[in-house]
């Protein structure tokens, strides 16, 4: 299961059942775990004087595409879906579920929650936080230097089931608050409060996200997403958000 | 002309003339036609459920640079041009002559007419349809999801000899019609007609392209960008074009 | 300190120290020089038609980093940093101390002074002219077309201590000019002169930068910023700004 071109460190931790793409390079202080798959010219476990001896941990089940560079000192938990020419930099908590579309980059020191999903082209800054089950859709960017350059690096804060479109800016520090929803394009510079759509530059609160309807269907609420929207999700998870649309009261 | 290096799998069609360099895969179910050639570190073909078994045609003539990812499933025309670190996903139509900057990113079930050149980071989502000689800038974005997230993507359409300048967001499911152009960093909400200047968030249409001039030089015409700018295209489709211009009177 | 997976060219030239990655490329015409680090993955040297012949030349103590490419006929200076999926296409002069980040793309025909950082996805057209201690924010795209498609490009000129924020489009052939900071998400239209803040869609001079102070600390002036963020600058050029605050009554 390992590509006899792969060049695996005798000291990284193999478990049962992972497969080693041609040509790829396991560096020392790197455990993976059972049935992840790593594809071709990947490099893992690359070490950074900022993560010194640091393992980094990939959870079981993950997919690691092609020509994706992952450094030493992050722990990422079990089922990873990465894409092509992705990056992820030292010291970062990513927890199970997590996606991350090709060439996103996370920069380092970062959490992201479970089953949070990051399309192709994200940029995640150091520091930031991003909770479960977000969706950051392409060429999001959060960015973190208040007064560039400068020491004092802010992440964002992007909390639970908020969705964030494309080409989105946020603002050193912002928070992105539960359940909100942020128009494509839009630029970040302030707080935005839970269940709130906003749109614009600067990007302001429009309305509550749950008056919006799906398009072609004024009966179907858009939000909470996870309302309607259930591909890729763990059963259980599913279920218990049916459950708790009964309880309160949600309709579809 | 197969570096030693290279992976090539024993049931791929690989005509003569194919050179493929050093560290590339090329996995079963392609079929790389005669003279093209692949750089470095590249892998065509790779497999996925999305495309069971489906041959990927690369087309005469071809050349794909380093660090690119082709998928299973697509049918690429003769003379594709790629950068370095593109990705084409799976069950695209590319027609002849499509040059795809580096960094682009095809993400799959699209079509690409004739003669079209994508520059760097442009990102195609799923089910874009794109026509012929059309121009889209570094990082051109169109999207498909009109309620993120949801099922129910429908992608762009950006019809014959349409400028998309740099930055540009195009709304899901918008047509942007035969030789519109679109200034930089528009975002693209609605449908632009035919011949038409569009500008702006959201983009509106403000004139008609055929009386913008170049500059420094006011009587030159700026548009239809085919009667002024020839580099790069076959011989006989230059040729028509000057015809076609003396027949309707457009002057240069 | 050269792998044994790397194919280096027995034409180029390999000063004392050098290391070279697994799995990497040197062409022939290449001269890296002594004490540089090459990564996993790299091509350097890559021949094109537009250089034809041209060495590149890599100067001392630089670090690039995996699936990184540059092209044959440039000339980079010591000390460069790059990060991973990097592109730098032919007949660029690079001077010391750049530090281009992770798929950063230098397209050709461009000048960048010494000791300048380009954080990620910065995309800088050909002919760009960038000053010494500049600071491009992720995502910032420097243009060069005018008129798109055609012949006649010009790329932006960004002079010295520069700081463009994340997200920025420079329009071609525009001048942002010495000590000026560009706000995120900016459309820089027209030329900025020296030591204004510009911001917005198009981007106009706001205030003079020196008036600006850090958030929190409303004593500490804010730019020039040479005079408040010293890491990663040689000592000798740090204590020439201490030495020029002093003298100009600039405070902290």
């Amino acid at each position: 299961m390992i590509h006899p071109t792969a060049l695996v460190s005798s000291s990284a931790k193999i478990d049962e059942g992972v497969e080693i793409g041609p040509y790829s390079i396991i560096h020392e202080y790197v455990w993976i775990k059972k049935n992840t798959r790593v594809g071709a010219y990947c490099e893992l476990g690359l070490p950074t004087p900022l993560a010194n001896e640091a393992q980094l941990e990939i959870g079981e089940n993950s997919v690691i595409r092609s020509h994706s560079v992952i450094y030493a000192g992050s722990k990422i938990g079990a089922g990873l879906q990465t894409g092509h020419h992705v990056c992820v930099r030292e010291n970062s908590e990513i927890a199970e579920g997590v996606q991350l579309g090709s060439r996103t980059d996370i920069q380092g020191d970062c959490c992201i929650g479970a089953h949070t999903k990051l399309h192709a082209d994200v940029h995640v800054g150091k520091h930031s936080k991003i909770g479960a089950f977000v969706w950051l859709f392409p060429e999001v960017l959060l960015t973190n230097d208040p007064m560039p350059p400068s020491e004092g690096l802010v992440g964002p804060v992007i909390e639970d089931y908020c969705v964030v479109a494309s080409k989105v800016l946020v603002f050193p520090g912002v928070k992105i608050a539960n359940n909100a929803v942020v128009g494509a394009c839009s630029v970040v510079k302030s707080d935005i409060p839970e269940w709130k759509l906003a749109t614009g530059n600067p990007a302001k609160p429009a309305c509550d996200v749950r008056i919006l309807r799906m398009p072609g269907n004024p009966k179907e609420k858009a939000y909470p997403w996870r309302n309607r929207f259930h591909r890729g999700y763990p059963e259980e998870i599913v279920q218990g958000w049916i459950e708790q649309a009964q309880t309160t009261g949600e309709s579809k």
